[in-house]
């Protein structure tokens, strides 16, 4: 438990300083002006007091019971600091000092002995090289951290390893008056995680929301499973950088990391159902809406404004989103008609025109929230000066605070002159924007996270008709023997012990040996070459297909014996299969989270279009079934122009078995079922690849 | 010129009244708050005086030469005061009431009659149903304007239609502090239009930059013409709402217009060099930095940070938008080790770290302005407590003032604690953000404009082997004989006038005559019947396809002639042309603009990947090489893995012989060439269609 750390009742700072303009008095004067709870404790050898407190020479001269101490001095001077804390019983150190593991070896050697020495003492660390911790909490009123960002009480809470966007998400809530709860940042994070924060946080009764930003997971199997944890209980709002390569090298540079593109940090966030941003302006608004309102039950938005363009401008997102805006019943048509002015446009969005009072307001508000037709509410409100646009906030502010749909606010005005409307709609609660955009993309966010919620991918399948003592002895043997790729018939033994459909086949060592093998796999068939030294078969000539009797495969097979003097020469012969739809799937392991189950159009599709999609093992049969629905070209498998389409249960349950196979075998690296076709009454599997 | 109207030497208000929370008080103090240079005159019956100025009971009463007067009287009572304002000789009338056409043919009926008389004395009008005009210069200080958001002087104009959207647009750039030029918002614009008011701002020096909200063009052919003039000296940004079908009848709900999803309004953008925004934030924030940077001359960018993550968040951006992040140069990264810290990131982005100060973000400009690898400069700037940010802003404002290189700046911080380095940099003319999208987005702005002034689209080709004659002849009997469609016949001897390739084709009446004609085509032929009463040919039965020889076209003719007893039944004899990449042609009239000419892959992909592009007559090479480039299966039209491709040359020929054929005869309405066969050497339209 991280109680102590988040919200402790005593705090020192080892390398308290009378200097302004330092980081060991910025801390003390943060913890002073943000109204520290606990004693503090400053400690430094050469003065006396620092901003008016007693100061210690030695931690270990200070009283006892600090459940935090900060360390603010150079790095070489951490690890005897870390023992002194141990002797003294600290419970937590903030090491806000760098000159760590992030400097290269001599700092790394330093950051390896502190922490010998602070598990010795059972001290939990965070950082170093970190800003430290906020807790807004009345009981508590922890500033532990350098920054300068005074939050107001609230209900969000910030994760993240990079200060510098946890502080720009943390003044992105101070500018829009949005409260936070808890923020952390542990920098070098040799010590306390992101997932074990974030599994504190799921505790915290004060955090309604979580918002992290990465750049990479460290840990990409213990996140998932604490987010998959956290995310059942509370929204968890998530922005990954370094999405493209210059990205991911700009973070390689400062994090010291390798510099890699990421698809399973996506995968992980959608499997543990995490709400993922592009964007931290949108991440920030979103978070907002999240920290006050319940999350709506559908996607179908009522809209109400006092000016036209902003609700055009909010229809488009929203319905880009595909979120629905659906027409006024009858009823609410009619009770808006009598309410509103003749002149309003009574549709959704309803216009209750620039003269629109209170009244107006909130007669649309209970239209919408007694109208079963809309999940949630969107508001514009423009405040001409000759409207008491006071009085129309309150009104917003009540019927927000009975909860009973979800709403946003679109507040266009000048936050200097309309200060009053501006803090009714605040301190009611009333997620409030400044633009139509900021306030459609945040109730587009609450609508992503509800469909999120309502999501149950449900359990993995697990097939018992399978042989997986089979397929691991054939992996065992093969890495036994330093194989890079296994040899064909290897590879189909391994798909029909998973009853993958794969086209029939068989080895023969001459040509008449491949010519009967032909007969009992019935014409046409291919012929493939078949040795270790045999690497490119197609472009060295050691494919023939579509070979249409016995005569034509003899013919082949001996062509190929001509040719090739492998003394290893073996002959695969394999039903030729054409037509249906070329797809593609395929495997390959992600250390630690297991494997990348890929599926998607095959042939000049793959290469043209990357018409492929992802997704991290086990895949259950729902997610197969999204797979096949999500690729761009996914009408194709459902049959367009009257096709039939193809066997879409084929291809799930081949999808689930290729990721049962690779759970049970992990060993294997990479499989490339690819070619695939798809029938509308079979899936088979003609070329296949399993790389160790 | 519309100079009286936006530089008036003085103003009344017909209406004005000395109720506080009513328009004709509010324009008053509007006027004297924002330091109006001219005489103002109330114009109210009732009283001596509004506002402490000396009222008059009419506008008759009034001093002469009078350059805009304001309306705020209810609208039966508009048209007489038209007429007085006449016999005065008013040069302008802003009519802010509303009551017009917006609500119905009676108010339709006050708006004739009062232009009607407007038009008689040479009064131009702005409104009716209108905010107003506000003008910063020092020499004017026109706020013309019943809203209240007080602009500082700055060079962004920015009109609209939507007085609530532009109103939202000029309340953004106040909440960045950032400074406007003219602003109007026309409202019914019943006589000053849109473009009008753009070609005054192209004349305007003042405005640097226009800023325009569309929901859709009144007069595109106008728009596009003035537009495309004035791009040409300044940069035009717009945005367009109401692009999605719900979002469009929002739209037309409030406007009265037709609920439409308008493809061409994008494509007039294009063609104008209009630069086009999806999202007012980004229009607002590009807009900022517009306003003071020059146009960069590629996309290559420079980025300065003083922290990790936020400089990984704008690569993603910048890369994303295909801007181009390019390393240091030997030279810059020599200069930059020894300017910097020994532990900063010597990359680009180039981190100064938290501790970089004044003189490190200096060598960091200097060096990429001086390196040709950059034609842009990206600055990030968080202000730790401990370092002295002003003297950076002080740097970062020098540097800007130079203009070597455009520039904009990421400022993350508390901006109601960090005032001198918010001030330092607006006074010092940076575009300055607080968040790293943001600032990024705006850059992207910069450099796409940029490619848009560079771009050339050159001069429509034209055909002069052409046949406009015969192809008018058979459009104008068709038209005098009233058909919806062309005969096959027609249809293909229009296309063989315009010398676009089609499979041989040939009449005949006969089973026999279709046999000898198959015979001179050469086999395999299509068949099909052809009479007007046969207008769904292949659900009917009427089409014959890949006959190979004389037998079976007589058979297939045969079997036709005993299932259609239509009297003019002949018959169409085509080339069966099989093979090739199906694609699809074709043109459309759009009304007062032309055609819209649409290219993309044909078959099952138009259905399901909707792989179409669009553009407007006249197309130019340069634009339908375009068209070929920006299909999302382009690459296929190359050649992919190793195949030649088509015969691109061809395709570019046949959409400019489409754009001719479709601009000398305008009548056609509908033009399909669907499927058209591209080969390596040849194109070939195989079925084709024409519309009236």
């Amino acid at each position: 438990m991280l109680d102590s750390l988040f919200r402790p009742k005593s705090a020192a700072v080892i390398g308290a300083s009378t200097k302004e303009f330092s980081i060991g008095n910025r801390v003390i004067r943060n913890l002073v002006d943000f109204g520290f709870k606990g004693p503090i404790y400053p400690i430094n050898p050469k003065t006396d007091e620092v901003r008016g407190i007693k100061a210690y020479k030695s931690i270990l001269d200070a009283p006892d019971n600090i459940d935090v101490v900060h360390m603010v001095i150079p790095a070489k001077f951490v690890p005897q600091a870390v023992e002194d804390c141990g002797k003294k019983d600290v419970k937590n150190i903030i090491i806000n000092s760098g000159g760590f593991s992030e400097i290269g070896p001599e700092g790394e050697a330093f950051e390896k002995d502190f922490m010998a020495r602070a598990k010795n003492y059972g001290i939990r660390v965070l950082g170093p090289n970190c800003q430290g911790i906020i807790n807004t909490d009345p009981d508590v009123r922890a500033y532990c951290n350098f920054t300068f960002t005074k939050p107001e009480i609230g209900h969000i809470s910030i994760v993240a390893l990079s200060g510098g966007v946890a502080e720009v998400i943390h003044q992105g809530f101070s500018a829009m008056g949005v409260g936070t709860r808890i923020y952390a940042s542990n920098g070098n994070a040799c010590d306390i995680t992101i997932p074990e924060i974030i599994q504190y946080l799921g505790d915290d009764d004060g955090t309604r929301v979580i918002v992290t930003y990465v750049e990479g997971l460290r840990d990409p199997s213990t996140f998932m499973k604490v987010a998959r944890e956290v995310a059942a209980k509370k929204p968890i709002l998530a922005m990954k950088a370094g999405r493209t390569a210059e990205g991911a090298k700009a973070a390689a540079s400062h994090t010291g990391g390798l510099a890699k593109e990421d698809l399973a940090t996506d995968l992980i966030f959608k499997k543990a159902g995490v709400l993922t941003f592009m964007d931290e302006g949108e991440l920030i608004q979103a978070a907002a809406a999240f920290a006050t309102q319940p999350i709506p039950k559908g996607n179908r938005i009522g809209l109400i404004t006092n000016t036209g363009g902003p609700a055009v401008i909010a229809t488009d997102i929203l319905v880009g989103a595909e979120l629905s805006i659906p027409p006024l019943s009858d009823k609410t048509e009619a009770t808006l008609k009598e309410s509103l002015f003749p002149e309003a446009s009574v549709n959704n969005p309803v216009d209750v025109l620039a003269t629109g009072n209170a009244a107006h307001y909130r007669a649309c508000m209970d239209a919408m929230n007694a109208d079963d037709n809309y999940d949630a509410l969107y508001i514009n409100l423009v405040t001409p000066f000759f409207v008491d646009t006071d009085s129309i906030a309150k009104e917003i502010a009540a019927v927000n605070q009975q909860a009973i749909k979800p709403m946003v606010c679109n507040l266009m005005t000048d936050k200097n002159q309309w200060t009053e409307t501006v803090r009714i709609l605040k301190e009611g609660g009333v997620p409030s924007f400044s633009l139509p955009g900021e306030a459609a993309r945040a109730m587009t966010a609450l609508v992503r996270y509800s469909a999120i919620r309502s999501r149950n991918i449900g359990q993995p399948d697990s097939f018992d008709d399978v042989d997986k003592s089979l397929a691991q002895g054939i992996i065992d043997k093969a890495s036994a023997a330093g194989s890079k790729f296994l040899p064909s018939a290897d590879v189909y033994r391994i798909l029909e012990a998973y009853k993958i459909p794969t086209a029939g086949w068989r080895m023969a060592v001459s040509a008449e040996a491949a010519a009967s093998a032909a007969e009992e796999i019935g014409f046409p068939v291919v012929v493939k070459a078949d040795a270790a030294a045999i690497v490119h078969k197609s472009d060295m000539g050691g494919v023939a297909v579509n070979l249409p009797d016995s005569q034509s495969v003899q013919a082949a097979v001996k062509d190929m014996q001509a040719r090739f003097e492998a003394p290893d020469l073996k002959f695969f012969v394999q039903k030729y299969v054409a037509g249906g739809m070329e797809v593609i799937l395929g495997a390959k392991a992600e250390p630690g989270l297991g494997h990348l189950i890929m599926f998607g159009m095959g042939g000049i599709y793959v290469e043209v279009l990357k018409d492929v999609v992802f997704n991290l093992t086990p895949v259950t049969r729902f997610e197969a079934e999204e797979m096949l629905d999500t690729i761009r070209l996914a009408p194709l498998l459902k049959g367009v122009r009257g096709q039939k389409g193809v066997l879409r249960a084929g291809l799930v349950e081949v999808i689930q078995r290729l990721s049962q196979l690779v759970s049970d075998v992990p060993a294997i690296q990479e499989l490339d079922l690819n070619p695939t076709l798809a029938f509308e009454d079979e899936i088979v599997v003609v070329d296949a690849r399993i790389g160790l």
